[in-house]
């Protein structure tokens, strides 16, 4: 029997997502083997999230931190690829996101360098992220994590250990239209909001260094990331990959399964107010108010966000400019980690170094 | 066209091996897209390795010491599977080799923690080791890493960071038959007089805990492992994972691939000679005198050690002992690293925790 399109649309973009995010390769295999039907995605790997799970509280009644921290994050992971374009089944999805977030929460603390959940104020309500800072070090940078359409926190805490391990505080954010946030908040465009939010509460802590602020994002979040620095003068760095020029440019090209997504949680009614929604997303007018050093990269072989985003960019901005465009990455590079993780993180080292 | 079987017999055992180990997925995947000749094996991983250890070279002219450590130790890994059972071609195979152990080489002073090479005299000879110590530890513990029949130090690497991480000192060895040792040193079964000089070059570092040394072996090296713990006393732990208790007991059932490259490992100039070899690796006379605490984990899907052989080795032992049969697991539980790995270096970390 045929596989379900949004089946097809998900493993044919995002198998390299999965495991060099840190889904076990079995687990992958396992989940979508035979896999037909689009609504039997969600349990079948909830099935394997339950594993990882009761790994985790095995470890931790066992005082074993660091497996479980090991066990819970892998659980949250596919829970959260369980989920992450369920939209079809709204309760279940959310059931599902909750204990994703619940299993990467326990694990935090157990964490080495351990994480921390904070609260940001936000027009009147929060947004939620996940703090850790590199050990030994007083008042690091800090980095702003800004997922993509489909992802949160969860999956982007995986760029984490590489930007720790170089001194810098990371800080993933579920904004609006994301985890945690997106039942309440749409997504939009104008992001500058949420950094000034973020950079706003960073300024609060006394154990980080205010004066040092980047912001990475991928697939969406490399739109929102630019289009923050635009605005926002107290971002000193900004990583985007795999970004956006202009959200909507491309909307006849995008899968029915990525315009849904995107309709669910910029809070539209139709596909043509989201395709509205969409138009707002853009680095046509501001890209070139962006001053301080970006590094912008794509993937050649890029089927969601076009390669010439990333030149559009490149040629607005006003500041120093990295262009890394990867001949044979696809979206986000997935299929090629190693030509943009290691490069960004030290990158990043050395803009936000003392 | 049909593929060789070798290359049917390396792909159907090891795919979940290459991931779990460190290889990029899409590493894995264009590396073997099409193979037929196993003859091109050797070439097409060595094509994937050669682009890593470039971008090592550009970061270590960067003085990016963290990401040159990534990017060779991953073209290490590459370039290991290139030729790990490459044993028809034998310069090609020795080439690739001094390829890997360079990359892995280069890798060390740029790791987090540092690892450092080193030379382990042994009956007029000497083994090759990568030693790494945990971070602000005084005189940590150390367990001996033994890699299995095709792996290297280079590969056994991989479990070693979970062992850093809880305060371990890290030691992968070419035993004889093993990585840099095959060539002039053959497979033998008396491990215990390769552990005892490997523990006789211990007691000579004051950086070490001579009094707390364990021993960690995986496949054939999780035969040599108890067989060592059997005869020498100074081991104070031993983890065994998917070990033959009688090698030579399966030897009808074992692929012709996996013959032949005991048959060369062992300097062996027939299969039967091989054979005669095999028998000497044997638990069977000794396992009763293995007195220290073993943990043994064996997958019930081994299609390459029948599982019975570590309910053997457990029926026998005199000490305390856990065994972990992991139903679900293959060949070294490496499609279940969860259910073998968090565990066995949390029972490691209590056994020689002071």
């Amino acid at each position: 029997m045929a596989r379900a399109p949004q089946i097809e649309t998900v493993i044919s973009n995002f198998t390299p997502r999965f495991i060099t995010s840190g889904v076990p390769l079995a687990d992958f295999e396992e989940a979508t083997a035979g896999l037909v039907d689009w609504e039997d995605w969600l349990p079948r790997w909830s099935g394997r999230a339950e594993i990882h799970e009761a790994l985790g509280h095995d470890a931790l009644e066992e005082a074993r931190g660091l497996s479980a921290a090991d066990h819970l994050t892998t659980a949250a992971l596919l829970y959260h690829f369980a989920k992450f374009m369920a939209v079809q089944f709204p309760e279940a999805m959310r059931a599902t996101h909750a204990k994703a977030v619940e299993c990467h929460r326990l694990a935090l603390p157990h964490m080495e360098p351990p994480g921390e959940r904070v609260a940001i104020p936000f027009e009147g309500t929060e947004l939620y992220g996940n703090l850790r800072k590199p050990s030994g070090i007083h008042k690091p940078p800090v980095v702003i994590m800004v997922p993509g359409l489909e992802a949160t926190k969860e999956e982007i805490f995986g760029y984490a250990p590489s930007l720790l391990s170089r001194g810098i505080a990371t800080l993933p954010v579920d904004g609006p239209g994301q985890g945690e946030a997106e039942y309440h908040l749409p997504i939009r465009g104008d992001y500058e909001t949420v950094a000034s939010a973020i950079i706003d509460w960073i300024e609060s802590r006394p154990d980080l260094d205010t004066s040092r602020v980047g912001i990475f994002g991928v697939s969406l979040g490399g739109y929102h990331a630019p289009r923050a620095a635009a605005f926002e003068k107290r971002i000193k760095a900004c990583v985007s990959i795999s970004g956006a020029y202009d959200w909507a440019e491309n909307w006849d090209k995008k899968s029915d399964l990525n315009k849904e997504v995107f309709r669910i949680r910029s809070h539209a009614k139709t596909l043509e107010q989201a395709h509205e929604i969409g138009k707002t997303l853009t680095l046509r007018a501001c890209a070139k108010n962006i001053t301080c050093p970006i590094y912008i990269a794509a993937g050649g072989l890029d089927r969601i966000t076009a390669v010439e985003a990333a030149n559009q960019l490149a040629a607005d901005v006003s500041g120093p400019k990295v262009l890394s465009i990867i001949e044979d990455g696809n979206h986000v590079c997935h299929n090629r980690p190693y030509k943009v993780r290691p490069q960004t993180s030290d990158w990043l080292a050395l803009q936000l170094g003392e």
